[in-house]
């Protein structure tokens, strides 16, 4: 019988009953990227266990729903001492949510599991209520809820990583819009005549504040002739230790990444009053390197506003963030 | 007795009982503006009836209650013969709202207004619950509970008026932000190295698509030598007259404010996700010498957004919305 779209049903009961021991009730979370998948039991505020597989976005859905199911199953199986019954699950991806909630319009690294209904595949696989939201508003609800802006009721969460991607958080709501595309500020204009960037417009916060933004400007720096201890090609963990050590492009490269980060952040405080960023992905890892040009420009744009209550920190829960994201989705689910 | 911090409680009970024919409930809505103050009425998607009065900043806060007190009773005289019961009172200020959700931190045509317990000084004065909430907002309520927004659940309101304001609306939600600034994009930067801002900066959407900035420029393009039918100090309606009649300086005005909008837009739409901007205020007049220029820049803007499906339409309420709006915040106030 089809029911899902996605070829027979693969209905897994994983409510395992507690033998011994006091019940642990968990939530599935499931962060789906380009190359790997992590699937986690997370409850409250921490990731009880998780596990990792290929991701195989050439194989198609039904066989990724196939590994999921193994993998879900070997989890469980690790911790069946433990008594655990989950409650519900949350799929992340790095996709553009569809109006109907239950799906993706579009994937970018993944592109044949956009316009599947994942929500039903899912809980028809598992017989679990099922949630589904973009990835990076996953990370941004996982450090709202468990991490950096777990005291505030607003925050936007900026993941500065191979390109830039985010969420927002609005008086305990994660934003989505219409569009679904709310957060994604990765294609916002801050310098209307830049750099060109990978979706073909000039001067988007990507192309400056992302590693693929700074390794760009790395190629041109050198191919200008610029005098630099790195090779075209090299990470933005070898730019940050270069620009530690003084070297002088890798120091200009960050402050242009700063630049372009304090007037999105200078954006993003006129349009919705926001007074917290946390910052996440591998660039944040250089923020100590980017601070003072970021905040700098930030004073430069904001002359109505008192820069010294607008924060700007560091992300706290790193890879755990999306997962704890994807549990607090899916414990929202029961909670409507 | 001092209750409200205004001095002796003014109550003014303005409950009138119907006499004959059926009651009519309704809100009263009271949109304060640096010159002067609108009281209406308001019953559901209509405004009753509305009566001005002179704002006057220079005599206080205490003073202005006085005369809006005399106002609403002789808007309520008018209308004694229909019956109103009034339930609950919307006042909107042009100011930034307090965390405390009953004052202005700043109000900058009604400086001495900032600070004051405005919810309580009415709710006392009128013995009704009160709401206050800054009036760009209320607009933005307005249009998206009655005119150009009833149909959607998202969407921005932008007023291009003397300065440029705003309010934002995502999942029937008015966004406020912890600053209380969200909507208020009139300091967006949308061209870093632009035009200097009243605000001090440089390049906000304000410096080029307000009357501030369009009759700036005016003076600018005159001093500069252009050629043109128009005199320095002239208004955005004759500007946009003469760019109908084909003068190219005021043509290149309004095309200057088109593109400043369109980046606007585009960002909104990156960071946001909407599909609907409803704009109000003067400017909005000359939409049609606009339109083209907006458009052009959000499509050289956004290469990852369809941007058939996005919406730029005029404002369909003009001076009510703020009054509607302040009427739907009113029976909001009962439904919570």
């Amino acid at each position: 019988m089809v029911r899902s779209g996605f070829g027979p049903s693969l209905v897994i009961l994983i409510l395992i009953q507690a033998k011994k021991g006091k019940k642990v009730e968990a939530y599935l979370a499931i962060d789906a990227g380009g190359t790997n998948t992590r699937v986690g039991l997370v409850k409250a505020d921490k990731v009880i266990d998780s596990l990792c597989f290929a991701t195989l976005p050439a194989c198609g859905p039904q066989d990724w729903l196939k590994r999921l199911g193994l993998t879900v199953q070997n989890l469980l199986d690790k911790l069946k001492d433990q008594g655990i019954t989950i409650k519900a699950v949350g799929l992340g991806m790095p996709g553009v949510p569809a109006r109907d909630g239950v799906s993706f319009s579009t994937c970018t690294n993944l592109p044949s599991f956009a316009g599947q209904n994942w929500a039903r595949a899912l809980s028809e696989m598992f017989d679990l209520p099922t949630a589904v939201e973009n990835d990076a508003n996953l990370h941004a609800l996982g450090e709202f809820t468990h991490g950096a802006g777990k005291d505030v009721d607003s925050m936007a969460c900026l993941t500065l990583g191979t390109g830039v991607g985010g969420g927002i958080i609005m008086q305990e709501m994660l934003l989505k819009g219409p569009l679904g595309l709310a957060g994604e500020i990765g294609h916002m204009v801050v310098e209307p005549n830049g750099r060109r960037c990978a979706c073909g417009c000039r001067g988007c916060l990507e192309a400056y504040a992302s590693s693929v933004g700074l390794t760009g400007m790395l190629r041109e720096g050198i191919s200008q002739g610029r005098h630099t201890a790195l090779k075209p090609g090299d990470s933005v963990e070898l730019i940050t230790q270069a620009a530690r050590l003084g070297d002088s492009l890798a120091r200009d490269l960050l402050k242009m990444a700063g630049i372009a980060l304090g007037r999105a952040v200078s954006i993003l405080v006129s349009a919705l009053g926001l007074d917290l960023f946390v910052l996440g992905g591998g660039l944040s890892l250089a923020w100590p390197q980017m601070e003072q040009e970021t905040k700098r420009e930030l004073a430069r744009r904001m002359r109505l506003v008192e820069i010294s209550g607008i924060g700007l920190i560091q992300a706290e829960l790193g890879e755990q963030a999306p997962l704890l994201g994807a549990g607090a989705m899916a414990a929202g689910l029961l909670n409507k």
